[in-house]
C-alpha cells in the first residue's frame, strides 16, 4: 500500500501558499522551484487542489495560487483526498459470497465484520487527518524557515546564502 | 492507494480457522474452496501468516492450519501486517531538502510537520486494527453462518443445500 508522491507535494505546497502574506499569489513556477518538483506534473496536483476548493488560481503575470479559505478551515484530509481521492484503501470483493462456503445474497445486505473493521480503520485514518489544519502545518514549520519562506514569497532578499 | 486482495483473504481465512473445533486443522484446499480463492496464490498468504506467528501449519493428510495462539490474542493488525508489511503508506521523499527552498541538512534531523502528521494518521489506522482481535471477527459472523462453517470444518453434513 502506497500513497502517491503527490500527497507530500500537495501538503507542502499548500502550507507554503499559506505562508504568503495577504494578497500575494504564489506562482506554479515558484512552488516547483522551491521544492525541486517537475512543474508539469505538479500542475496536475495544483489543479486538483483548486477543484477541491483548497486553492484558488488567478491567471496572469502576477497570478498564481492562494488559499481558497482561511488556513484554519482547510484540513490535511481535504488535501489528501484532493490528490488521492476518497476511495478507501480496502476493497471488499465479497469473498463470503463465493466458493463452497458462499453465504446467500439475502444474508449479505450488510457489510461483513471484516469489512466493517477495515472501514473503521479507514475512518480512524481520515479522522486523524481531518483533525489537522493547514494552520497547524504552518505552525510546525520552524520559525526561521518560515521567515525565509516569507521573504522568498514576497521577492525580498533572504539574507542567507 | 490500495490494499492487496490478500488482506480480505487473510482476515477471512484466519477467522474461519478460528471457527474450527479444538484439534481440527483446516486444509489449504478447504480454505481455497470455501471462499473460491486460487489455491496457489492463497498458499503464499497462508505462509506469510505462519511466518508472522498467526497460524501454525502441520503437514500430512490430516494436516492444515490452526491458530498459533488463542483467538483473543491475535489482532487484525497482525494479519494485515503479515500480508501487507509494516511500511507506512506515506513515504517522505524529503522534498524540503530540495530546490531553491532547501532546508539545510542540519535542520532536518527530525521529520518535518507534514511527515509527523502522516505518521500519526498511520498510527491511528494501525491502532484501530490493533484493537480488534480474531475473536471479535468471529463474533461478527452471523450465528447461522458460524454453525454452518463449524459443520463444514468438521466434515459433518451441513443440512442446507
Ligand atoms: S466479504 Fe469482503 S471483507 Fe468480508
Ligand atoms: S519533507 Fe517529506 S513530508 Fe516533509
Amino acid at each position: 500500500m502506497k500513497l502517491s508522491q503527490g500527497v507530500e507535494w500537495g501538503l507542502h505546497c499548500t502550507a507554503l501558499v499559506a505562508q504568503a502574506p495577504d494578497g500575494i499569489a504564489v506562482s506554479r513556477r515558484l512552488l516547483s522551484e522551491h521544492y525541486g518538483l517537475p512543474e508539469a506534473y505538479l500542475a496536475k496536483h495544483l489543479q486538483a487542489l483548486v477543484r477541491a476548493g483548497v486553492l484558488t488560481a488567478t491567471p496572469g503575470p502576477r497570478g498564481g495560487f492562494r488559499l481558497a479559505r482561511p488556513d484554519e478551515q482547510i484540513t490535511a484530509l481535504e488535501i489528501l483526498e484532493a490528490i488521492e481521492g476518497t476511495a478507501p484503501a480496502f476493497l471488499c470483493q465479497e469473498i463470503r459470497q463465493r466458493g463452497t462456503g458462499a453465504v446467500p445474497p439475502e444474508d449479505c445486505t450488510r457489510p461483513c465484520g471484516v469489512s466493517v473493521v477495515m472501514a473503521k480503520a479507514d475512518e480512524a485514518w481520515r479522522g486523524s487527518l481531518a483533525s489537522v489544519t493547514v494552520a497547524d502545518l504552518v505552525a510546525l514549520v520552524p520559525s526561521h524557515t518560515r521567515k525565509r519562506n516569507r521573504a522568498r514569497l514576497t521577492g525580498e532578499p533572504t539574507g542567507d546564502r
